[in-house]
């Protein structure tokens, strides 16, 4: 399963062939697709198909698919929702989910939809803002122009703005989006066929899995009317056929820097798999408690399990030598070609030099760092909470171009989704996933930290967390309200003990974070940009820029591979997933699929896989044919998509989708949803 | 602390300086040590060192302490025992252990120590044996002679004779055991304040802990008496003293090549962190399900702990790049010279493409390799007696030259000792590991994997675990004799489910070994002697050879060190325990200490450490003075140790002991253990 997990900042440029690529949508190689594929996409199909895409915030994809805003993901990116929707009586993660009439549909507490509606290019803009500055005064610079961007098209909260770097500062682009923050679900199968062989099969093909839901989106209480939407294939694609994705790939590392891919590969990603590896134990053995400790805590266990495998495959990309070899050898290409001439090499060598010293700056705060700023310390929705409304309550206070990224005005309507959620909080996880992470502070800094003690004082992480959770009155949304309302006077007159907690450590955080800005984002930036014109010098135009959470459209066709000297084919079929059934988690069919066999097609294909360049953030993007309608929705990558980060390699990276006929065969046949599968043909929502 | 974790095989020679170095008895640098201490150890003195020297066969060292075969060691390295002697009322490893009279001392199930009478030179004889062969050949003829040296030499199950590799090959010596399989707990304190500070302090320095334990070695009912045995010194030692340590450092990686040093820090260390990391999670929470279940797997956890922390630090100091690039240049170097001499370059150049050849196969087979044969697919004792027993019957059918090393003759009283251990078996705790390492299994090696589909079928690993840790009667220690006895008629006779799984895969992880043993181990050992033999043919003679578990002694002093720009003094004192305890675990001192401390000299040296080249497997080790009377008895190493499998850093890797003096104080005015403390100023046991 394919989902955002950003570890570090990208970089641009890179020398594509063959069906490598995710093409920002105004500058999509359409003479290319010509060329190989006899279909030229006008812009007037590009629009069509960049309006019809959805992003989902938490780090998805996602398409309209009726004049309804009817939306199709994957069932994992739902997945949190769904939990957050059942109770220990009804269990919807289990059952699945279907809506019988409008009326049925519910929101989802914490999801978030967006729409691009416009590119502008900002470049000359933020170039003239931050002209002739350096670290320090480069980043406040940049940032204020940022908030200034976002803040002026911003008029309403039903939009949201954003400048994106592509290219790493080669390109600044302010995308628009509209902002649908009323979402509810659909429909959802039942996880057990959604995640079909869990976590052994994850990111492994032949698949077969229905990970698929459908959400919908509100205004003033309404199904959003649509202009654009996919359209529907009932068959599906067939072998080598023409496939696009548009969707927002997370992140790509495809244009690091060499001590940028050393850091990663020594420091961040060992670390982080660490972790996720002990907390994936703690999750699992705590499952074992019992039937509704299993149930709160299965999206956190999916979401760790997954990056997990998604990360491991990252790192095993880095450590081979022969391609981490080549990386070497291209960089050193790119440094001789710019000594030859003295105006390039004083320029944009220096940036090299420049980033490894960043990055040996990094190396040496970045536990303080990741503990006691970025979240590793303090796990759990409460603190989340907690260090929202004290961060919020003093941020909001200064001038917009001086906040904190996360507390610009156009960021705070996503503040306050998250913030204001109804989605409930689990007192037991919530001790466990803090408890577990003040342990690992101390591990991490040490007993003797003096910010250690004066966090911990005398008292054992697990027992500061269970005072914490048990004491707090953060678990109510109107507390928490009340809180961000009352801004600076309210946070600094509360009693909780979370805020106070929060309140206590802000000032650590601030100063560990100034220092990472001011001494390495900042160099990072400046040096990343220096970077990625110094390869538009060398190279020329460079081809698409390394993915960053926004919408990209993807060509590739319908096909194989090759794994241990083996063909995989395309294909699989329903009848597929009845033979791999034991009866046994996570290879158990539910009763639903049972008694439907007699009635299925057991021969409709069910999970397909292309070459389509795609990466995590992708889960839950359409795949379309050349008429823009849906054969599938993408929602994987086999293993060997896991270095995608780094490079994509066409030989045997491939995509993977629930096929579109499945979708329509399981909705009518086992779920007996007609209602959905009108719709997907073209009648109105009722 | 300091516990055997061995990864790998070791190569020979290094040119040591200052206080680096763990010398064999028979070849120790006297004129070296009389020339920087004015101390020269004649051979009595090192003849008295080696026979007051003792090996716990579980991977610690130790030392005789009185004419009544009285052992001193660490409280860790008798931890596994404390907790078998415990039952859920009576829970020594909480309450510490104190016997007042010789009856009172109580036998630990699985505890052998060993005492080394004489060391002979037996190269010649086994290069005679191999001379012009390879391959499987050449490893068929090595284990057939050691078997056949080794067998001659073990006259009784009272002697253990070991042909010890040193120098990888270059040099095979006989090292002639006593053996004591009667071994009995004494004296053992609190783990709270053997383990003061739990994991967060392990390995860290300035350090509280009094992790020391008295065993005592027996034979015929009776306490062994002794000829040779370390006195004991009141006070302790003071900064700058000279101090020898004698113990059995588990493995050193000081002179592996470039290739197998990649092996180690891309492939199996990483892995093998990741599993602890999980394994780790695994049992912390599983702790959180009652008293009972934290008394049951504490000891597996320390040593996960332990183990974590340990490699993680062997991890970080092959990530250091400097570090690293030193390595490889001294192979170039050591390459560049023998490309000097043609008949230098034809006789080992080729053994450097040899391993690494090797060491690529590895990394090809390392997870068939280590999940279906090597135990990682199956963990726990149930399974580890099971296989024993199936491997065991059929084995002993052989020529003992023809047997695989753990079934040789003169290793079978080892096995046979472990298989017939009273130690309790617990069925939540044996459900637990065995379950939690199937599904690694599958993870691993994949659901469709023929051997996965073998061993689980349409089990789950959990269910599966269930049913055979529940169906099994190996729990029984006379069932497990019977099944010995009756030798391979019985095994194949037998209905026990586990007997069935481990008589089902046998032959699966034969197959693999014989590949591993055929295609890379015996490549390996004929090519890193001829590396040895090439350090040689270079360097001349060559320093201590890489550590392998056997008798070693190192020289240094009482010495601080420099931790981020401070000074750390060497000594801590029983004050600074009182002053860092929080009063939660794992900070926390029980009420035994608090009710003596008016009565303690609270200036008392608690710890302290020195530059002593020590790693894992130290663990127990006297710390002597010139006049062989004990100071300290060594514990542990502080965090700059830790990449002392690689290389020794004098300024900052130190070995940390407890101070005799303190031992002494807590026996005295804590523990009112006078019976101790007279037998330590020289009065015999009673």
């Amino acid at each position: 399963m394919k989902r955002v997990v950003l570890l570090c900042v990208a970089v641009a440029g890179a020398s594509a062939w063959a069906d490598e690529g995710m093409w920002t949508l105004d500058a999509f190689p359409k003479d290319k697709v010509e060329r190989e594929y006899g279909f030229r996409p006008d812009d007037r199909w590009l629009e069509h198909v960049r309006l019809s895409s959805a992003r989902l915030a938490g780090g998805c994809s996602g398409s309209f698919v009726s004049s309804s805003g009817l939306v199709l993901t994957n069932h994992h990116c739902a997945h949190q929702c769904i939990e957050q929707l059942s109770t220990a009586r009804h269990d919807l993660v289990r059952t699945g989910f279907q809506a019988r009439t409008l009326a049925e549909e519910r929101r989802c507490p914490d999801v978030e939809v967006h729409q691009l509606v416009e590119i502008t290019d900002v470049t000359q803009r933020m170039n003239g803002a931050t002209a002739g500055l350096e670290g320090e005064q480069f980043f406040q610079a940049q940032r204020a122009e940022i908030a200034r961007i976002e803040k002026e098209c911003q008029t309403t909260p039903l939009l949201r703005c954003e400048v994106v770097t592509l290219y790493h500062g080669g390109l600044y682009d302010l995308y628009r989006y509209r902002r649908f923050q009323d979402v509810r679900l659909v429909f959802a199968p039942e996880l057990s066929i959604a995640f079909f062989g869990g976590d052994p099969d994850n990111f492994m093909f032949p698949r077969y899995d229905l990970d698929v839901s459908f959400l919908r989106v509100y205004q003033d209480g309404e199904p959003v009317r649509m202009d654009h939407w996919f359209r529907w294939s009932r068959e599906g694609p067939r072998d080598g056929d023409l496939t696009f994705v548009s969707g927002h790939p997370g992140g790509t590392d495809r244009q690091l820097t060499v001590a940028e891919l050393e850091y990663q590969r020594d420091v961040a990603l060992p670390e982080r798999l660490l972790e996720l590896a002990e907390l994936r134990g703690i999750l699992t053995e705590f499952q074992r408690r019992g039937p509704e400790q299993r149930r709160i805590s299965s999206a956190t266990l999916f979401y760790v399990e997954n990056a997990y495998k998604a990360l491991r495959g990252r790192l095993q990309a880095l450590l081979d030598r022969k391609f981490f070899a080549a990386k070497v050898a291209a960089e050193a290409a790119l440094k001789a070609q710019l000594a030859k001439e003295p105006e390039l090499a004083r320029a944009y060598l220096p940036a090299f030099d420049a980033i490894a010293t960043a990055e040996a700056r990094l190396e040496r705060i970045h536990e303080p760092l990741r503990f006691i700023e970025q979240g590793a310390g303090f796990s759990g929705h409460l603190f989340e909470y907690a260090r929202m409304l004290v961060r919020g309550a003093e941020e909001r206070k200064k001038p917009n171009g001086q906040r904190f990224r996360e507390f610009r005005e156009s960021a705070l309507p996503a503040v306050t989704q998250r913030l204001f959620s109804p989605a409930p909080v689990h007192d037991e996880l919530e001790i466990l996933r803090l408890g577990h992470s003040l342990a690992k502070l101390r591990e991490h800094l040490g007993p003797d930290d003096p910010f250690v003690k004066k966090v911990l004082g005398r008292e054992s992480p697990h027992e500061l967390a269970a005072a914490l959770v048990k004491g707090t009155s953060l678990k109510s949304v109107a507390v928490r309200k009340k809180l961000w309302v009352g801004g600076l006077a309210a946070i600094e007159a509360s009693a909780d003990p979370m805020i106070a907690l929060a309140r206590r450590i802000d000032p650590d955080g601030r100063a560990i974070r100034k220092k990472y800005e001011d001494e390495i984002e900042s160099v990072l930036r400046k040096s990343d940009e220096l970077v990625a014109k110094a390869r538009f010098a060398v190279a020329g135009t460079s081809p698409y820029p390394d993915a960053t959470f926004t919408l990209r459209l993807s060509y590739g066709r319908v096909k194989g591979f090759e794994q241990n000297g083996r063909f995989v084919e395309p294909f699989t079929t329903i009848a597929g997933a009845f033979d791999r059934a034991t009866g046994r988690d996570p290879f158990a069919l539910l009763p639903s699929w049972i008694r439907a066999k007699p009635r299925l097609d057991l021969q409709t294909p069910l999970d397909f896989c292309t070459d389509n360049d795609i990466v995590g953030g992708n889960s839950g993007s359409p795949v379309f044919d050349a008429e823009a309608r849906i054969v599938g929705v993408a929602f994987d990558g086999n293993i060997f998509s896991l270095g995608g980060d780094y490079g994509f390699d066409e030989a045997v990276n491939r995509a993977i989708a629930v096929d579109s006929a499945a979708i329509v065969e399981a909705l009518e046949k086992i779920y007996g949803a007609e209602r959905i599968v009108k719709e997907l043909d073209g009648t109105p929502a009722r």
